[in-house]
């Protein structure tokens, strides 16, 4: 199948979110570019060799295109269709593996940092800091910051450890069936570094011209980011902020409140977010901020640095929730209430300086990565100057809201603002269970769950309105008893969407009713962003071993329904090596290379046990993962 | 200006070169697929907005393209027309320089290895081993296998150092004035691997949208290139295997032996290629194919991977030199006397199965990152099996000869033997100069010697036929009294077409002529392969330490006036910070954007004091480098 032409204009509207819609007709309204309204000609002007796969600007003997049509079988140095399309997909992957690698070694260097003293951060959960070290081999002796820099330094290494020493991460974390497919495959990966650069290399003009090879060297990349990056990087910031447990947030654009100095963190990295909130709760501040004539500073989130805070702190009148994801940007900026957006790595639009002179906004980058046309205020982020970073931010807002009251800029503050229950993670199932695995194996046994669905994605428009298949397919899995656990842009669709609330219950069916009500959850679980990946393959490696079995023959699929960039696809690319059901929505572009394609839907499960499945329509989606679970459930004789 | 439409096929040939033209002919008659046919109905397809960089394939809010025609004013998420085009520019010298480093850490395991024992080379020019360890602070003391060690340890080290700690290798090889204006641009590179990941993480969608920063990234990642990869590399393989000095070599197609054994070694890194001549060395061997029926082995060199022997061994009977280029791969396979090819990275185009069995080859990686469709026979390179391979190629190779024989393939070989001198260097460059520079200085302050051109490239069709810009260009710079160093597949170009040969004398202005007869050496000079873009900068800084001026004062140009891929392009990034004014053809895909052009083309060497000069014709090249040279020449005052 190809990629349908689909209109993200639906009854009138761009966004399955009331909040969005409002704030979209007042952009319209006031005249501003903006990206529902940009992607109307982009739609008229499609290039459908672009679309299937089989275009390719690499190098001067193209651009290449192919078409049977004049002939042109072959790009001009001869690579065929199909891994035309498939080192494109290889090349997108690598960024996506950069782009969390870069956040992981942010996140080592912050942990080493601040057990030196030099960040306002600080140890917060012991515990796994010990776990991680005891997984790990690394030496306890003396301090627990001397054990953090021990972990620290041994987690940079591990980022380039060698062809000939395989990281250890994948060796402790990763199950065992796993390994030992991987290792059969030749896809157990080197420290991520290393692929990265033999991934982008592999891409290059005359190197790799085999579909089937790069496709591997897309699963090995795959292993390499959630082992390598993913789940040290994330249990580093356990470590730092303290493991996610459920407990009520606030989210969407109505938790904005006008009359405060605003400082909305966006992006994916939390290091200037959770350092603003730290510097907001300084009462010196707040009063600074009131002496400006506002009620005080709140902290607001913005996808998913807004997750990693919304999953480890609490609501204390500081923290101000999280407002929606990427495609929500625009929209919030135009409530007129934002004083400082602050941008970390990454999801940060380009166009968004008409908004900040529009509707009197400071725009900050505080990451080396990023960097917007018409911003000059950029930070690198450097751990010892996360807490100078903050202070400025704060100052630079109070500036910003005297500015945005003199010119009286109106807020227009959408009236919505939805509970959710945020903050769930391995350790917090785990608890929330007594301590073991067992009641949820037996209720899944007991088929009052038939599975689990693990819901990651971005949000796009390629698929219909801002967030519309990621809602309705969440909808249809937990209407037919699965259980969805949720990450990335999509969890912040489901949360606005009032599906991570325990009052979505009614949506669910009887079974999966009667285990949220009796365990007081939700049907949707939060379980973070898409850098959380990694963690939920940590639940899903324990379920495995729990019931001694590999994970692909677990009545588990994955599903991202909407996504719209790189990270997104090596998270997926990662649970085809992990043996998942996978289905990705918009149909990605492969379709011109019909083996890729028949080696990516049908002949990789007999690899990996891993496939994709192709459905832009969220009951067909639901339908074929429900399809795969009672399958594998058959196959378990459950 | 846009890029032309130039088409390669000229008063009906599609080479500069007679050997190449009727191997053409010979493939083209056979009805086999190849490069210069396959270029033909791309030219017809070929999509505007991808020859202009306004085409983006990124994320699921596109494929979009710049058309102010249908509004189309910027992408779905925002991005810009310069930033589109630039980044997409970084993102594909991310690609050229994570080959180099590939590239580079072989280098540095191989070394390490070699220091063990563990592999079939030895530690060959140690006073270049002790050089590099003086320069970078490495302990000396024990053998000379203790202190490899260490070095290659360091260097290993050295590829992922973090952004607080700057690699050495640029503190130590770059020049002073440069280092400066480096860190006043916030160019000063961390170690290549991130650098990799830095420039690959910039380019997902939302994170860099800004034109001016993604060029200024891709400066400093030709910096990490050059320093953090390249010259390490070099230096590294000169311990290993030599350093260049300059020797008569043979190359062109003719140089084929259908009597003989033939195993060639293809593409850049050259460990199986050194380890196939060791092992042919073996008289045993020999003897072997003598019993097979044929007259001997002999290892031959194409494209880099001779190119880098080419510069280091001598003709002995064994090691026969160089074939060409990479447009000469199909051309040298139908000549039907290639017993196995080799193909170690990079540059092996991805049609040659049909070569090998209408030819009866042997096809075989011995890289991880090739893979050809077809070839079932792949190596990883691992220092420790380099003698293992070379001799399974050895063996496949006689196996090979024998059904060659038997099935009558009827070679074909051009009658076209040509001499050139390879192994120029920094160091030979000053032996025969007597020990210092001065005489090379005083010639081109006398204006015997106007200038010097670096020529480094590859070859395209995109440009006219094969090797037409390179050997024009290249004509028109001797004409004028400039001496011209080359790297690269450029280079192979003009060995075959005898500029390397003392015999070109006669094509060079009075001035140059001069010099070269004085020295007995040609008006261009063979500097090695793409790789040694670092080598010749140590020259170029050589000559600017001792007139006591920076690099960008020099009377220095630098032209890839056939350029195809991402590899190019980098050392053309470096050549920019270098300060260089950098001459390009074809016209990279940049057009669509009008103020990168102007940033590239103009305002950069306000910065850097380098710049992009575009020219598809070799006489409008020439030009603008001697207009450069001579604006450089009044500056110095000479």
């Amino acid at each position: 199948m190809s990629r349908e032409a689909i209109s993200h204009r639906q009854d009138g509207r761009i966004s399955v979110h009331d909040s969005v819609q409002e704030m979209y007709e007042r952009i319209h309204a006031d005249g501003l570019s903006n990206v529902f309204d940009r992607y109307d000609p982009q739609a008229k002007i499609r290039c459908n060799f672009c679309v299937e796969g089989v275009s390719c600007q690499l190098c001067t003997g193209g651009p290449c295109r192919i078409s049977d049509k004049v002939g042109a079988t072959h790009g001009t140095c001869g690579i065929d269709r199909n891994a035309m399309a498939m080192r494109d997909m290889l090349l997108r992957n690598m960024m996506g593996t950069s782009t969390y690698t870069h956040h992981a070694y942010n996140a080592f260097r912050t942990l080493k940092s601040t057990a030196e003293g030099k960040t306002p951060f600080q140890i917060t959960d012991v515990d796994k800091l010990y776990w991680m070290c005891d997984k790990l081999g690394i030496d306890k002796s003396g301090s627990k910051e001397q054990a953090a820099i021990r972990l620290a330094d041994f987690l940079i290494t591990q980022l380039s450890s060698g062809y000939d020493e395989p990281p250890k991460l994948v060796e402790v974390f990763a199950p065992e069936p796993r390994k030992k497919k991987w290792r059969e495959l030749a896809i157990y990966p080197a420290g991520v570094m290393h692929e990265i650069k033999d991934s982008a290399a592999s891409c290059l003009t005359n190197v790799d011209g085999d579909h089937v090879s790069m496709a591997k060297k897309a699963l090995r990349l795959g292993i390499a980011t959630i082992y390598g990056s993913q789940i040290p990087l994330e249990m580093v910031q356990d470590i730092l902020f303290g493991t996610p447990t459920p407990h009520e947030v606030q989210v969407d654009l109505g938790i904005m409140d006008p009359d405060c100095v605003n400082i909305v963190f966006n992006g994916h990295e939390p290091w200037i977010g959770v350092a603003s909130i730290l510097a907001a709760r300084n009462p010196q501040n707040q009063e600074k901020a009131r002496q400006a004539g506002a009620k005080g500073i709140k902290i607001t989130g913005s996808i998913e640095c807004g997750q990693e805070v919304l999953q480890r702190f609490n609501m204390d009148g500081v923290f101000n929730g999280l407002t929606g994801n990427w495609l929500a940007i625009e929209p919030l900026l135009a409530t007129g209430t934002v004083d400082v957006f602050a941008m970390d790595e990454n999801c940060s639009p380009p166009y968004i300086a008409p908004y900040a002179k529009k509707y009197q906004i400071t725009l900050v980058s505080v990451n080396d990565l990023v960097r917007i046309p018409g911003v000059e205020k950029n930070f690198d982020y450097k751990p010892p100057e996360a807490g100078n970073i903050a202070q400025q931010l704060i100052d630079m807002g109070i500036e910003n809201f005297k500015k945005r009251k003199e010119r009286k800029i109106e807020p227009k503050v959408p009236n919505k603002v939805q509970k959710a229950i945020a903050g769930f993670s391995t350790e917090a199932v785990l608890k929330a269970l007594g301590g073991k695995l067992d009641p949820l194996l037996d209720v899944i046994k007991a088929g009052k769950i038939k599975g689990v669905a693990a819901l990651v994605n971005c949000t796009t428009l390629a698929t219909g309105p801002h967030d519309y298949m990621t809602v309705n397919v969440a909808k249809e899995l937990i209407k037919r008893d699965i259980l969805v656990i949720s990450g990335g842009c999509g969890n912040h669709a489901l949360e606005v969407a009032g599906l991570c609330n325990p009052d979505a219950v009614g949506l669910a069916g009887s079974g999966l009713q009667d285990v949220c009500r009796a365990l007081g959850m939700p049907p949707v679980l939060s379980f973070g962003t898409c850098t959380d990946t990694g963690r939920m393959s940590m639940l899903v490696t324990e379920i495995a071993n729990a019931l001694g079995v590999d994970t692909s023959d677990l009545p588990v699929a994955v599903t991202a329904p909407q996504y719209l960039e790189q990270k997104a696809t090596i998270d997926a690319l990662f649970a085809l090596a992990f043996g998942m059901y996978t289905h990705l929505a918009p149909t990605p572009p492969v379709t011109g290379g019909p083996e890729l394609v028949k080696l990516l839907t049908e002949d990789l499960e007999g690899l990996t046990g891993g496939k994709v499945a192709l459905a832009n329509n969220p009951e067909e989606a639901a339908r074929g993962m429900e399809a795969h679970i009672l399958k594998k459930r058959q196959a378990l004789g459950i």
